[in-house]
């Protein structure tokens, strides 16, 4: 895990110069003296003798204070504590045979103190660093440098290092290149909410922080650069969940003069390339694809987790007209019902199947129909509002055997889709199919263009405004915007979007029919991205691009639980910062000079 | 200049793949049929036959367009205008002898086009691309997507790219990790203005945008990360000059365990192997060192440009208690009296001394004495008021010859030597002594730990707050706090700030020493970084760090005459974005959200 070190780094400090990092030396080293820095880790007494754990990023060293070597040392050994940082000096030797620590790297040597420096002191730490322990969210990020000391929590940086390090060479080698865009920018229109910085010279502008740089990456299409890519912060100030943050990091990149096939070839390799790096793990591209709508019949998701079977199966056309009433009223009035067969779970308990309908419930079911198949008899509630016929169509559609479970949903489809979708991943987390060194990718394709905003009453972007529509589709534009398909791509790795992109529109006339079709009317749209349409009058070359995320991604790579623990100083669910206390008040002569006023409750100073 | 493409990476467009780009094709390629992409550049008809240059982000290749060949395709290529996007596919074939062009690197062949697609059309641009010409500034943002086009701006962006991706790969090497500090953060006290983000789930408080990562920076060494880089953007809202943007790019690292050589030593070697894959200069470091008393003395500056002499010669003592009551009574003051030897330019006329006494006005000179020493004569106004020995040991200290110009300053010291200092500087121009291809590196170190801010009536920084003091000063912190030298030092390049840093202070009793002196009393300390000093106090190691300035490098580097030609997206004077129109507006919902309400006078809506 730990980078090899340069031989012509070495650190000094003061007279003190490092020789070795805590976790190199070994038996190859014995009898040379080495200067080692690095904090105490553990401190043990024994026989008079003084032994102390040295740490430092690499690993772990042995130090021994003994009277006999430098009594003046040894008895200065005596006040060291706990995260104080040393400099030693000292003699490597063999361990005694039965005290050779297999588990350390350097578990064969100690090193025989004969210069002690002490570099600083500490005071208790709230926590135990040593340890993996129960401690609260908050006092992690309040002390993250102590947390960061860990190093479960360490290794996830060097690893994140390495994975967008690996990225950049690799796309550096295909001719990429990375270009900075701004930060202070205006508002693009990618649905979130945006986090604004009022200007002070610009009375009443702001700016607004990237959501992405969308449209600044195919600015720098329409300007010839070619292939572009950058990781780069992005904003939005939404109302965080467990699994995001305000501000987040991505792999951006854009290409000219591309199609589908270019974009996927050049993102598989880079994946390849940085799993590799970063676990040593061979993937195998091309990764499987799918269309948008396959993946919606057989998972009710666009981003299923296909580590596991537990497919859905449609069973609305086998059912139509059927015997039990809630199925029948709710196709008739246009909705669906589907099923899935999970496989040898007919032992379940009354119980499970009551906690299985709960969790239904929180995501929209009204109810969870369910059928036990016992040999000779199907044992449910409902088996007896159906027919022979019936219940033999089923079985043969849902491939029923003794031992099965089926569970159903029947609603509107896209409730349906959710409810089984989600019992699908709560059932492979209860039968453990969730293996965590697997690594299933898989490309969704043909995205619609649009999705109807009922709220709204107008179509929205399933992507974004700027893909580009199936040209064999561009007929349906204005009369059947929902069945246009789109070229949009997203990449689904064990259920989680990494990334996602399209191939650009390319054409004025083309965008603003888009445009139009989502109800931006021509002036929104001269005032919202007027110079992307106009920049797309002067030779705009056909291009396309996608974006990962880096914190999700790297979040599956070291098997975190939480996106903060692959960020080195991430916020609440609150967006503040333990650590620094931001967002903090501000002085009011601030917020005049930059021409606003309070509206809020001003606390009352004191 | 352009990367080598991978071979596997070719692009598709349609049924058309790209072969090759326009700068591949020669000799070596007769007779193959290849695809090429990217812009009509120019065009010309001949004889019947139409010739157009063909343009992507690597370079140029001529296609023609016969009738012979194909009459359909020729007739196709009349409609063709400048910055229209093409596809062709023809066979490469030898120019007629007499017609290759040596300039260019495709100059030996031409393409016969047999088939074309037009990928895009495009108005006529705003100003010619093929040539370089005089445009506005705003013209040339507002059109960025068109500036870029053009070769001598694309190619600073491709250096760019070279210069960063070499810094990322020579830091990794040197087993730095390049961890991601946040962008909504706390203020932190770098003196500038900061960009302010309001919070909308925490009414009345702010976000800033860093102006450097330096507290997150120091935190990551407490927590052990031992080596990080970052190559990051900062913030600064300040009123803007040439060079300056609001937000700017800065490498940014810190190490533990270091002193001042080991900083120096790492930061020689990137700024070596940066030189070498940019420009292919072989830099030789060490660079040179010299304190900072001596640079102030010698050229006025702390950031002197050493490519040429003409350095200060301070008089002071030479001429105290002289004849000429005009510098007699500076001197009696406290002023100093500082002159340059202008080696050979004794010819300089009347007008040209005028001119050089008003610039020295412009930097707060009051008036410039002058000399022109001439064989027998010294001439001047101010001549007959000093003595044969003040004007012997004056010419001695200046090693005055015939056909030297003496420059005097007399004032206080901060003003004679910035007005000698610029004075110097503008010399070298009319002397054309500022060679472009000339590296002249200088570490300036010993910098003094704080100034007197005679207008707050208190010390400042000169570097910032966390910089330590040398060891051996400590006992005059608090006595004579403006002698105590600090250990921060600064990279200089032909007179610029490349890059600046220091060794921090890593005891907490020091810290709170240092901000007492800076009159930072506890309760503003606690309230502004507490968390500093509550870090300090949990096992801190030795640690010290330097930031570079990307843009100014680049600037550098490139031969640009300004930060914006290194920049893709640059900001205005007035911090403002002619392309996309930022800042802007933003709907009064918006500032509700953020608990704000406006003080500006809003402009009527129609």
């Amino acid at each position: 895990m730990f980078p090899k070190k340069k031989e012509n780094n070495m650190e000094s400090m003061g007279a003190l110069r490092r020789t070795h990092d805590c976790n190199t030396l070994g038996l190859d080293n014995l009898n040379q003296e080495v200067v080692l820095m690095g904090w105490v880790l553990r401190r043990r007494d024994h026989g008079g003798v003084i032994f102390i754990d040295l740490r430092d990023r690499y690993g772990i060293t042995q130090v021994v204070f003994n009277p006999e070597i430098n009594p003046d040392v040894h008895e200065k050994a005596h006040q060291l504590r706990s995260e104080w940082v040393l400099a030693i000096k000292g003699k490597v030797e063999q361990r005694p045979g039965d005290m050779a620590n297999t588990k350390l790297k350097t578990g064969d040597i100690e090193v025989l103190v004969s210069e002690l420096t002490i570099l600083n002191t500490s005071k208790t730490p709230p926590f135990p660093l040593d340890e993996i322990s129960e401690i609260s969210d908050n006092l992690r990020l309040q002390y993250r440098y102590l947390d960061l000391r860990r190093p479960e929590i360490a290794n996830n940086l060097i690893m994140r290092h390495k994975a967008v390090q690996t990225v950049r060479n690799y796309l550096t080698e295909s001719d990429f290149l990375e270009i900075e865009t701004p930060m202070l920018t205006r508002s693009t229109p990618e649905g979130a909410r945006d986090y604004l910085v009022p200007s002070r010279v610009n009375a009443g502008k702001f700016y607004a922080l990237p959501q992405s740089p969308q449209l600044f990456k195919q600015m720098l299409m329409i300007a010839g650069m070619e292939r572009y890519f950058q990781v780069v912060k992005c904003f939005r100030d939404e109302d965080l969940r467990a699994d995001r943050q305000p501000e987040f990091t991505q792999i951006d990149m854009e290409l000219s003069f591309v199609g589908e096939d270019d974009i996927i070839g050049i993102s598989e390799g880079m994946v390849k390339a940085v799993f590799k790096a970063t676990r040593d793990i061979d993937l195998e591209p091309p990764f499987r694809r799918m269309k948008y709508d396959e993946a919606v019949a057989r998972y009710g998701t666009d981003r299923p987790d296909t580590r596991f079977g537990l497919e859905l199966t449609d069973l609305t056309e086998t059912l139509r007209g059927c015997g039990f009433k809630v199925f029948n009223s709710i196709i008739e009035k246009g909705g669906v019902v589907k099923a899935i067969n999970a496989k040898g779970c007919g032992t379940f308990s009354r119980k499970d199947l009551d906690d299985l309908t709960n969790f239904a419930g929180t995501f929209g079911a009204k109810g969870m129909a369910w059928i036990k198949i016992k040999e000779g008899e199907w044992q449910s509630p409902i088996t007896k509002f159906f027919n022979e016929d019936e219940l033999a169509a089923m079985g043969k559609a849902l491939d029923a055997e003794p031992g099965d479970l089926i569970l159903f949903g029947a609603d509107d489809a896209s409730t349906v889709n959710q409810v089984l979708a989600e019992l699908r991943l709560e059932l492979a987390r209860r039968l453990d199919l969730l293996d965590e060194n697997t690594f299933d990718f898989l490309w969704i394709t043909d995205f619609p263009l649009v999705e109807y905003d009922a709220d709204r009453k107008r179509y929205s972007s399933v992507h974004h405004p700027f893909t580009a529509p199936f040209e064999e589709h561009l007929d349906m534009l204005e009369s059947d915007p929902g069945k246009v398909k789109s070229r949009a791509y997203d990449l689904v790795l064990n259920g989680n979007e990494i990334g996602g992109g399209s191939i650009r529109i390319h054409q004025p006339d083309i965008q603003a029919r888009v445009l139009k079709v989502l109800g931006i009317d021509e002036e929104e749209a001269e005032d919202k991205f007027g110079f992307l349409l106009n920049a797309l009058e002067f030779g705009a070359r056909p291009h396309g691009g996608i974006a990962f995320g880096v914190d999700r991604l790297l979040m599956i790579l070291t098997g975190s639980s939480s996106i903060r623990d692959v960020i080195a100083f991430p916020k609440t669910q609150k967006a503040t910062c333990p650590l620094t206390e931001a967002p903090a008040s501000v002085a009011r002569k601030q917020l005049t000079e930059l021409h606003l006023r309070p509206d809020w409750k001003e606390e009352k100073k004191e």
